[in-house]
């Protein structure tokens, strides 16, 4: 079996831990698989990086920013490597380009776009476990460039994908996806089974275990993926297609994000293309807009609302004031107080009154709604950052998600 | 003009550093020139990783090595052209592939063999600084290759010549090359202008300025380089072809060495091949070999002994053991209590009898000469260690070198 592991940046964050990553792995080639491994910078060396940069210019160009951090990774699949041939496991270090990784060319952003696995499939021939650099690849002028956010979770869904493995393993510091964050709710219980679809509005809601560029990919290639701890030997949670039958679980989990931000339009011109405007200008920043709000029109003038990620505001505020002028907007106003509490199933499409379940239980709890997002398999509030935490309490008691579902698989 | 202009690690070392350095080329520029800057890792960094390694595994394959090494001087590129391109000086870091260098594949001790440099004229017509990575290169399949000790002075040379620059400018923090190290002898004093010659065997004896392969190079190339201080305006000194004329300094410095070590082998056979032999098996474990005496042979037995680097040593010593039977050695041993003083001038081969001068120097210092070793412009004695000091004043008076030549250039 072929199976591509993902190790994060706590799991190799010292030589001890990176010999105790080496043991697991090699306990995966005893098994008789085949391994390739994705790895992360060692714990804050991407940090640290920065901080240098930081250091230097208050304005780093995003290119040399790509070629600075494209060491973090190189270093770790270096060591992972000397760590597995300590063990007499055979294995190689390859990075980004080394592993045929082709990307666009947005530096710090940049996107998958091909790769060849020649020589991934050519080492793994030679009996070796393959070790490639997370988070990074080349454009076909050979020009670094690192992923963002998720990036190495990606680099390992994009790989399993590309050679066709049985199995995306990506392990981290849980033991797995949760009802909700056991840090707020104590009562939160370890999920077995998820589908992607589930797991890409988690994983977009905030329950960070994993990146949702990562679960789309795995969701378009049919990856299975599985999260487990990094810590101990424990099953973890398995991320597969799910069949009808299976989607007993009206709800799955409750998920919360605290870093998002509101931008408000005010007073906009009702006329086609003022939306599209203001969103391709927003695009053209890189900023991906997550809910958006468009009001009741009166007068020819409409209101618009939309959220961001809470460190993509600046640059969105930006963005919104250079068009403003062109959307005939009145005013521009933002509030960054705000977080998002969301419930996710995929059973949810058949069982009408969800959503009003979900408004009842944050009225029982005194918590007001700010703005509201749907989709077919999750339902999404916006409400006031102090409040989140009762927030995501009052949904997880008000679903029983503490109990596991009487029918279904889980 | 264009010029390769090369900094080491002490003059990157930190943020504030880097910043003098970026000014530094800056002013280059302003000055009309077109700059390529060839940088080494920061501080520390390489010995920083190497214990990483050494954290993780006793045996480091040589490959991973190279892969961990090449990230010290990629951190380096980066953060100086952030510097530079925050002066407003536009700039573009390269990796030692991008700034298409091509190395044959012997890892950790790589030679280059070609660039490729349409890159880096189409960087340097864009009016760019073009930033390279020292000390890495690329072998044909793309597996990087770091060139071992004096790496980033090759890369410059081999850049500089690559290119047709008109000077290959290597920044340290010495102010130039002295007719001795300046902390033996106070009254040591800087050349102005000395041959590759010279330069290539005070290098290759211990006077560590600038590494010899980088001389050999420039020499075979015809680059002019300069040798000055990253900390001051000083004019360093100049290593260039110099004319029969100028070869007036006789001696023109006085060169140590306190990293070698004597190997010797009793009672090697007297049969044609058995040389060959020995010194085959040390180049295929990479090992330089320094003087080399062969002593009288009697009935049909020889004793052999070479000097290495004291790094090489135990290397060396498993080579010889490993060649023993086959070359029928009665014995080997060895010293590394010993050290190697030379006096160097190119225009010692038209003045006989200096070799004769430097023999009644160490005499009347009362110092004992182990090997002797000869070229047209260098003469070299083997003594023991603790007695080297002495010995490098003892010469540097006995040829009064602390005065400027009467004659010739300077």
């Amino acid at each position: 079996m072929l199976v591509v592991q993902k190790f994060g940046g706590t799991s190799v964050a010292d030589p001890g831990r990176i010999a105790r990553v080496a043991a697991r792995i090699k306990g995966a080639v005893q098994d008789g698989h085949r391994v390739v491994v994705v790895v992360s910078a060692m714990g804050d060396t991407t940090d640290e990086l920065l901080a240098l940069a930081r250091e230097v210019t208050r304005n780093p160009s995003p290119r040399e920013i790509d070629m600075l951090m494209a060491t973090g990774e190189q270093v770790s699949i270096a060591l992972l490597t000397m760590a597995l041939q300590a063990k007499d496991c055979d294995a190689i270090s390859l990075t980004g380009a080394q592993a045929g990784i082709t990307t666009d060319g947005i530096h710090t952003k940049g996107r998958i776009v091909d790769i060849d696995t020649a020589r991934l499939r050519s080492e793994l021939d030679r009996g070796r476990v393959v070790v490639v650099a997370g988070f990074q690849g080349v454009t076909p002028d050979g020009e670094i460039t690192t992923l963002g956010r998720g990036g190495s979770d990606t680099t390992a869904v994009a790989l399993a994908a590309a050679l066709g493995a049985e199995v995306c393993e990506i392990y981290t510091d849980v033991d797995g996806v949760y009802t909700a964050d056991p840090r707020l709710v104590p009562e939160a219980r370890k999920l077995d089974v998820i589908s992607h679809d589930e797991m890409l509005e988690l994983a977009s809601l905030g329950a960070v275990v994993l990146h949702p560029r990562a679960v789309e990919l795995a969701k378009l290639y049919g990856v299975p993926l599985v999260v487990r701890s990094s810590f101990n030997d424990g099953p973890g949670t398995l991320i597969k297609e799910v069949g009808d039958l299976e989607k007993a679980a009206v709800v799955s989990g409750v998920a919360h994000d605290v870093n998002i931000a509101k931008i408000s339009l005010f007073d906009v011109e009702d006329r086609p293309g003022i939306a599209s405007r203001i969103f391709r200008e927003l695009a053209r920043s890189n900023i991906n807009v997550d809910m958006i709000i468009q009001g009741a029109m009166r007068d020819g003038r409409n209101d618009i609302a939309f959220t961001v990620s809470r460190d993509d505001l600046s640059r969105a505020l930006e963005a919104v004031h250079r068009i403003q002028g062109l959307v005939g907007a009145k005013g521009i106003t933002f509030n960054d107080t705000l977080a998002k509490v969301s419930i996710v199933g995929a059973g949810m499409v058949s069982y009408p009154g969800v959503a009003a379940t979900m408004f009842e239980g944050l009225a029982e709890a005194g918590i007001n709604i700010a703005m509201i997002s749907t989709s077919e398999i999750k339902v999404s509030c916006v409400i006031s950052r102090e409040e989140i935490e009762r927030a995501v309490r009052a949904l997880h008691m008000k679903f029983n998600l503490g109990e596991a579902p009487a029918g279904g698989p889980a």
